[in-house]
């Protein structure tokens, strides 16, 4: 059974959030859409079933196979994930049109089982940089949504849905707290199954630690492990 | 080998006539994209092979299951393709975002291999009434390659070229002669295989034969069978 909302979960922290803002929103459970894309940390595909099982919705794995083009530190295993933290420009592990696919799947999936929205955990403050997280790109998206699809030119496009977008992570981290999301579940680190905890340096992971850490609460997926 | 180019290349009439121009646009033969989405008409994907070995052209086929979610004659067995000729609005052959799909893969492998340009062989003339082949679309996605890539907010961004968008089918078909495309090798029909020859009553049979008799032309891929 699906709500009227579809979010698009990875098993990290943000789309977590988001998927207990979407499952709010709706009558029903939202559609939770996760990508297997060949990503260096396919745990995440793991972790997101896990938090969809959480709200009772259902999971759609969709697969890609993204490392037959490569181009990113999370597709290309030549390249290796940084590990000393954030740098000027855009960082190794930004994954050429990841969002802008992502998107594009959830608007055809949105307008085939006539869901309104998409929800998209994206955060353009505490970020690692990465262009299709911010606003401007969002904008963009949702004017493809208007003229490029039926629903759209019928007066009635696939709404995107960003409510993360300005948030600080530490704020992320309250509202998950506060909305008792499962953060237990979540998976953010960039590296394979490095064992039972994540690396702690990817720049992902230390957006993660200073988040939790400035939100004054301890990181239930390292509590629980 | 791979130019400075890619082509969107689904082995029908207009992405064939788009290789042709990719072809004479880059130094070397373009790197052609093709889609296996889980299509009624699979045998494309083949007929793609062939146009781009006749180019000597790299073929990379990326496979996405649309039957997942379906919403189209051409990705759900149980909504049948239409046979009675063009109506009014868009039809059920329409594929939700499959254009939106399609560019934005683009727009990533692109990125990925550093190519300057996206060839796509859409038309706004004769066509199906897809809202994902129209001038406005395609500038809504141009948007988002430029805000939403590495490669965009550097200032330079993937290059989105649909050189058929504003001909009539005739001229494409005359093009095409002119150049000296394979046309005989290129399959338009939404049927699945249903034999040597297509089957003749569906909106892409129907507007690929007004387009070569408007043209004078006799179709070279039902001569050769």
């Amino acid at each position: 059974m699906t709500g009227r909302h579809l979010v698009l979960l990875s098993g990290g922290l943000d789309s977590t959030v988001c998927a207990a803002l979407a499952s709010r929103a709706g009558e029903a459970p939202p559609l939770a859409v996760t990508f297997d894309y060949g990503q260096r940390h396919r745990l995440e595909v793991e972790r997101a079933a896990a938090v969809a099982a959480h709200y009772g919705a259902e999971q759609l794995v969709v697969a890609l196979d993204a490392t037959a083009w490569g181009g990113s530190a999370l597709t290309d295993p030549a390249i290796p994930v940084p590990d000393g933290g954030p740098g000027p420009g855009v960082p190794a592990t930004y994954v050429p049109a990841r969002n802008i696919i992502f998107l594009s799947v959830a608007l055809g999936v949105a307008e085939a089982r006539g869901l309104d929205g998409v929800y998209i955990g994206v955060n353009a403050i505490d970020y690692s940089g990465y262009p299709d997280c911010r606003p401007e790109f969002l904008d963009a998206f949702r004017r493809v949504a208007e003229v490029g699809q039926q629903r759209g030119v019928e007066g009635s496009p696939v709404e995107i849905r960003a409510p993360l977008v300005d948030l600080a992570k530490h704020e992320i981290v309250r509202l998950g707290v506060e909305m008792d999301a499962p953060l237990s579940l979540t998976w953010s680190c960039y590296q394979p199954t490095p064992g039972p905890l994540p690396c702690g340096v990817c720049d992902s992971c230390r957006l993660r630690v200073a988040g939790f850490e400035a939100a004054g609460v301890a990181d239930p997926a390292l509590a629980t492990r």
